[in-house]
Formats: structure tokens, sequence, C-alpha cells
């Protein structure tokens, strides 16, 4: 089952795709505490923020600070979303090593998320690539909606492979297919990724999914087996679908590196310690989250036997 | 990815493995109108009850009028979990369709489960088969703790293989890998699939999974990849694991059966109706469920586009 795709390397989201949704304000400083935590686990990317309007999303107005108040840490990648011209100039500014672009697939999630066509995303991602040229920032595009759209319905394959060819044509050097709503199944994702994989073997390819179906780690099960070895994935499972009421979020960083590591799957992370990071998720955001590890222990975990038997 | 294997065969255990553990006592008319809603969806098999003593189980000391109430449905099977001989004379009474014994693969959880050994189980089987011969009623044997044991941790995979193979020589018919509190993860469940698909071809395996660290769906599809057909899973995600507290229970039916026909493998079973009983849970049970498609929606729900866009 490994086939020689024995090392993973996961992306977690939570401080970007997590809190973004929150309804509780999360101070600076504890982002950066969340941060700093999760760069010290060994993974090998976190998504801390986005450079977006404050108006726009007003929990992440502290982008700039909370950059700069990161304790960096030597082989872990920081992210940012970058929306615009302007966030990618203030994201430029405060020196991290990836910006993330995001575009949807389909029209009306383009439209309601946004309030653009794919075709306007991918015309102001042409100027984002000039600015950050040269910069030695890596540049990421994601592609929102890859799937299945809450709206339009079915995204034809065909339709995300063009996409993806005019991302890479603009000089986008990674991209992330994300099941932004959690539509996608197993046997879609290994024909698309495998789809990627074969057409463009070169390209740094990542999945983002969100497990509001329960379908979360099967998803990045079957990814892996097409050959991806880059996943996005949440501290606890943060992370929502505002089209899925009581639906969970993004698939769960220390369900994810449990799993791998129990197949046997390196991630380069210390589930120990990412678990009791996760363990500190209630109090910051307000509420329980859906990660299940947390819960009920890694499967090593060995119980006494019951007293008297 | 199908490799041909496009139907699979759901045995929904709700009523066994869900109810017995549940707080709140289910009054016998909602334990058959459940049974008679799990039939009416097109469910292959449901495990409805189980002949075990009221004194170990109370929840369940209805079983024979449950048993009676069922409104019976072609093609579809009543399977009761026996426990011991005088729990098969009671289920061969009542005209069920197939039996359930069940041993545990490890020793501190078969003492501490069923205060017996191993060797002890076997022994009982050996009368219980014997008196079921000749009745028509499909004796199958679950192999708890099949992926390893909360108390001893590993079982090695022949040792499993060793029991089930005890069970064929004493004429259990069918067999079930249970990973009874949720420890599996897909390449293990892949390995012991493989194997025992590879060295009884024709025998019916069933895996039966808890979703206790979220990889419930994960590790059924795995199974299906290595051959598998027949499932067990709970309506709502039911059931739970005494060891791992605040987990969630069996793989959810819903989850299960949407995961597969999003995929395009029949399950014969209608979705809707499903979500819909699975509704009624919360309300039978005294709280939430853990089932994920109940509450988000099939994958092919279709939102309207938010205003003025």
């Amino acid at each position: 089952m490994s086939q020689g795709r024995e090392r993973v390397y996961i992306n977690d989201v939570a401080p970007r795709d997590g809190l973004q949704i929150e309804k509780q304000w999360v101070a600076t400083a504890d982002k950066v505490r969340l941060i700093d935590g999760l760069m010290a686990t060994g993974l090998a990317r976190v998504e801390a923020t986005s450079f977006v309007s404050p108006r726009a999303i007003p929990n992440l107005a502290d982008a700039a600070e909370v950059v700069q108040g990161i304790r960096r840490v030597s082989g872990v990648g920081i992210v940012v979303l970058v929306p615009n011209v302007k966030g990618c100039e203030r994201a430029l500014a405060s020196g991290v090593d990836e910006i993330n672009l995001v575009m949807s697939a389909s029209e009306s999630h383009s439209r309601a998320n946004l309030r653009m066509s794919p075709e306007q995303s991918l015309a102001q991602f042409a100027e984002i690539v000039d600015l950050a040229k040269g910069s030695g920032v890596f540049v990421n595009g994601s592609l929102s909606t890859a799937f299945g759209c809450p709206f339009d319905g079915e995204v034809p394959q065909s339709r995300v492979l063009g996409f993806i060819e005019r991302l890479l044509e603009l000089g986008v050097e990674g991209v992330t297919l994300a099941d932004t709503t959690g539509m996608a199944n197993p046997a879609q994702v290994a024909r698309l990724c495998e789809a990627v994989m074969t057409r463009w073997s070169q390209v740094p390819f990542t999945l983002h999914v969100h497990n509001t179906r329960g379908m979360g780690l099967a998803n990045c099960l079957a990814a892996w087996q097409s050959g991806v070895t880059q996943f996005d994935a949440a501290l606890g499972g943060l992370g929502g679908c505002p089209f899925a009421p009581g639906a969970t979020g993004n698939v769960c960083t220390e369900d994810l590196v449990h799993m791998f590591e129990q197949m046997g799957v390196d991630t380069g992370v210390d589930l120990a310690a990412l678990i009791e990071l996760s363990t500190t998720l209630p109090e910051l955001v307000g509420h329980d989250v859906p990660g299940q590890v947390a819960k009920a222990g890694p499967a090593d975990r060995r119980y006494p036997c019951p007293a008297g038997l």
C-alpha cells in the first residue's frame, strides 16, 4: 500500500483557515503562541494568517503583527494567504516564506466568496506573481471548489485541469486542490490527483480537504495512494463551512498525523506535542473542537486491564 | 479504484452495538420502529439485539419481544448476537436469519469483556454451532480486537489468522473482523483483509470498525480496496468505546452509505430515508449523535447562491 511514499508533509492552516471564522477574537499574542507551538512540533509549514482587508476578515486584522511575532524555526515554512496586490506587498514586506493565492474553480463560489470571476482572479494573480518574482518567496495557488461547488454542483475535471494549466503558465510554483465545502469522495480524489500528478509530475501538489461529511481522512488516504505527499490540515479540526451548519471543519492535523504514523508513514511531527497543543484550543476559541485523537488518545495508548481479572 | 467491486452490503448494528451502551432505556416499541425503519431503507442486514443475560445488558432485556415485533422484509437479514448456548436456544426459537458469535482475539479483552479466555469461547462455539446445525440459520463469528487490544496492545496477524481457522473448522460460515476500540489503521486493515481474502476466498468476511480516532471511513475504504464488500455500521454513529471517553462510536451507517454512493459503489440503500431515520435518534437516546452527513446533508445537495451576486 505504501508504494515508497514514506514521508508526507503537513501544512497546518488552523491559524488562518481556522481562526478566520471564529466568533471569538483571539489576541495577537495567543495567535503567535499557537503558531510557535505548531512550528515546534515538526510540521513542514504553517499557514499563519491572511493579508486580507481587516474589514473583510476582522479576526485576521493583525496579520503583520502576527508574522512579526513568530519565532522562526529553520526548515518550517511560514505561509500566508494573499488575496490581492496590496496584500502581496504587505506579505512580502513581512518576510514570509510562501504566499498562497486563492481562486475558485466555480463561478458562483468565486463571486460569493471572492466577489470576482475566476478570470478576474487569474488576471490579478498575474500582477501578484510579477510582484513576487525575484523575492525568493514561493508562490502557491489554491483552487477552491476543485471537487464541487455548493451552488453550481459538479465542477468538471477538465475545467479544474484548465485552471491549473493557467496558474502554472502564470508562474505559480505549487498548486493546492481544495475541497472547500467537504464534497469530495475518495474515488474522485484519486481520479483528480492521478491526473495532475501524471500531467505535471514536477509540480508540488497539496490536498486541502474539509471533514464536512466525515470523509477527510479517507480522502487524504486516497490522495496519498495516488502520489500526493503534501496535505493541509487544521489543529483540532478547526475551520468550518458556512453552508453546512453543524458540520466539522478542516481535516484535523493530529488525526491526520496519527493515521499516517500508525500506517508507518513518517510525518516528521511529534504527535504528543501536537495533541497537547490541541487541548489548548477549546479555551482559545471558546468551544469544543472536532478532532478525535486528542480525546481518545493515540491507538498505541495502553489501558490498565479492569481490576480483578 | 473500483476493481469491479461495485456493490457493498451493509449490516446496521445500531439496535445492538449502539443501544447496548446507552444510559437511557429505549422502549421495545421504539426499538422495533427503529429496526423496521432500518429494514425499509434497503440495508442488507440489521443486527437487531443480543440474546444476552438481562443482568449483563439490561438495555437489551427485551430481545425476544423485539425480534417478535419486527415486520420482516424479504431480502433483509435479521442478525442477533448470541453469547452462549442458552442465548442460542432463545435466538433459534425466535426465528432469526443469522446468529453472531463474538470472541476476542486478545486474552485481556476476552477476560474483561466476556469473562472467559478465547479458548473457552471456542469451546462454547462448538456447542452453539452443533445446536444451530440444520436450523437454516447462518452462523457468523466475530473476532473482537482483531486489530489491537487496549490492554494487551498489538495482536499479531498470525494469531488472528489462527483464530479464524479455528472458527471455520468449527463450522462458522462467515467471519467479522472487528476493530472494537477503534485502533485499526488503513495499512493494517489492507494487510489483514488481503491475507484473509486470499486464504479463504469463499468465506464472506465483514469489517466492523469504530470511528474512535476518525479513521472509520478510511478503514472501510482500505478494506473495500482489498476486496471486502460487507460492512457493519451503526445509524448515526451510535455505540462507543468504554476505554476512550469522548470518542465516537461505530462507523456511521449514513456516512458510509454516502461515501460509497458518491464513489459510484451501489449500497442498495435509500440514503434520504436513512438520513431521515437518523434524525430521530437524538430524541430516542437523549443526546446528539456523531454522524455527519445527517447534519451537513449529502455532497450533492445544492444551496442557493447568496443574494445579490
